[in-house]
């Protein structure tokens, strides 16, 4: 019989694990809507629809088609069929992750809803490579997606409305991201190493258009979380990208950071948000935001870059704004959480 | 370095999984609304609200104050403090999951969100026992909830409209279980040893009012693999119980069970939707649902007929209806999934 002690050995600090054998990326898809392929990433994205409407005859189904997508395109890459999967892990921002189930259904793999709004990307890494690394999965596939014109007339108004936004509005990324998790056996690509989950943390903001200001303080808390748990400086990250804070609330991040935790993270510090639009170009606001928005620049830009070598350890801080429309017109704040995962090339 | 086959090794069949070293549930409550409480089960519970408000200004804050007190009576049994619990697992009903977001607040425990419909118990049972089995953590804190009205209103018509129901509608259960899971080192209590993860189903039902006719596919489909995956014959159980089909969904699966598997589960076969009311007494059609349904049957029937010594092996398969009130509304079909856990008193 295992000790205590060696049976939780991947626990690393107060919220972190860390994986024996790191899974592995097999293959990963990103697919994304018209103006993110006009953005500065458009040629890092394995397929960019013409239009919001995908084919379909809704805004909800064009997501799903989206995530349908990304999922057998990331299965394609990876050169396997969903039989060979155990586990389909997936959420979206639409109510009941709608987007998720009906891809679940379509892709006939044991499926597993998650909810962690925008933070979802992350937390899907973290669970699939924990079902893999605990010996329960040889594969698992990922996918998070989000709509612009579905989750903006879920969560404000129906865009036709037309409605005037405010400068630290986000723009909801149009967008999947699917990967193939694997154990590294199985095959070759990024590792994931570490992970670390967040806490919900409510720092009082009501404003639905202000996310980046809820969303913050709880990438602030992983991060700092993270680096005391694992022992390690922001120094040993290439890249340290949150996943959806965008310019007000990245700006707010970098304060925070100095204010409470002592931290530089200087130039390896990215945001997802800002980097999938041309802020001066795209009308935009403050820059992208929705599930699909760490998602796409991950698996589309980020592990290019890991492929090309110049990105060899990446910090992704994904981050979710748990709101509903529901709970922000009863008048209640909006509680944020942020998950990490460290994925080197 | 491990092989490959022993790497797999907790995999069992197709679906499922066996725990090496069984997660043990430490301590668990389920909080109910006033009708549950007059139903036959309601000597089970922990605490019976007189009112559907909980004490407060709306049924969605009802709702999360029974998860949170939930959580708190189960922490209090376990004996254990928040910060002894690595993560907290909960989904709920509401769009989302608002009930879980605003509790994992309140616990302040690392949170991942799931959402299973009312498969949610089971799911986060299997997920839990899977984080603790494979070294991830030593305690998990799983949970979820519905409740009548927050329901009612958010997928079909405002309670106080006064619809007409079909004879074949479910009462969504106003209530909230949760449980603590712990290595099997850290306390004594009933064992999970097994799950089995359902895949997505869609038989072509639209109408949000006959669930049980929806999910009744799917519980089928996951007994059917549970069983062929372990090798296990229905009379290895003492008890099998679904989560939330009630009498015309329980009935329909008794059927296909025999049709489609050629089982007969006999006298050993329950819901929880039945369990819950008295059907002759309380005006609740079918019977129950939600995701609250299977939670506190569980936590509070079942586990006290295991600690009577009545119930020593407990199949419980908690299904889940995977509609929204978009998806419904845009004419589309329910898909359904079911998740199966095996608790050993």
């Amino acid at each position: 019989m295992e000790t205590t002690k060696a049976y939780a050995a991947q626990q690393v600090g107060k919220q972190s694990v860390a994986f024996r054998r790191p899974p592995v990326i097999v293959g990963a898809a990103a697919v994304v809507g018209p103006m993110e392929g006009q953005g500065p990433l458009g040629g890092t994205f394995d397929h960019i629809y013409p239009d919001l409407m995908a084919g379909q005859d809704s805004f909800e189904k064009a997501e799903r088609e989206m995530m349908t997508n990304a999922c057998f395109i990331a299965m394609q890459k990876a050169g396997v069929t969903p039989d060979q999967i155990d586990f389909f892990l997936a959420g979206d921002l639409l109510d009941q992750i709608i987007s998720s189930s009906f891809t679940a259904q379509k892709v006939g793999i044991p499926f597993l809803g998650i909810y962690g709004a925008c933070s979802t990307c992350a937390q899907g890494l973290a669970l699939g490579a924990m079902l893999i690394d605990g010996g329960f999965a040889r594969r698992v596939l990922v996918a998070c997606s989000s709509h612009n014109a579905s989750a903006e007339r879920q969560y404000r108004y129906p865009v036709e409305y037309g409605g005037q936004r405010k400068p630290y509005a986000q723009w909801t990324v149009t967008g999947a991201g699917a990967a193939v998790l694997a154990s590294p056996d199985l095959g070759e690509g990024p590792r994931i190493t570490h992970a670390t989950l967040g806490k919900v943390l409510d720092l009082g903001i009501k404003d639905p258009y202000n996310q980046g200001a809820a969303m913050a303080p709880a990438a602030v808390d992983t991060i700092r979380q993270h680096l005391l748990d694992l022992g390690r400086q922001p120094q040993d990250y290439d890249r340290i990208a949150t996943g959806d804070l965008a310019r007000f609330g990245q700006q707010m991040a970098i304060e925070l950071l100095a204010r409470d935790a002592g931290l530089d993270l200087g130039d390896r510090y990215v945001d997802c948000g800002v980097l999938i639009y041309d802020n001066e170009k795209q009308d935009v606001h403050s820059g992208g935001s929705g599930c699909g928005c760490s998602a796409t620049v991950t698996y589309g830009h980020f592990l290019q870059e890991m492929a090309a070598g110049n990105l060899h350890r990446l910090l992704l801080v994904a981050t979710g704004a748990l709101l509903s429309p529901t709970s922000f017109q009863q008048g209640e704040n909006i509680p944020a959480v942020a998950h990490g995962v460290v994925i080197e090339g």
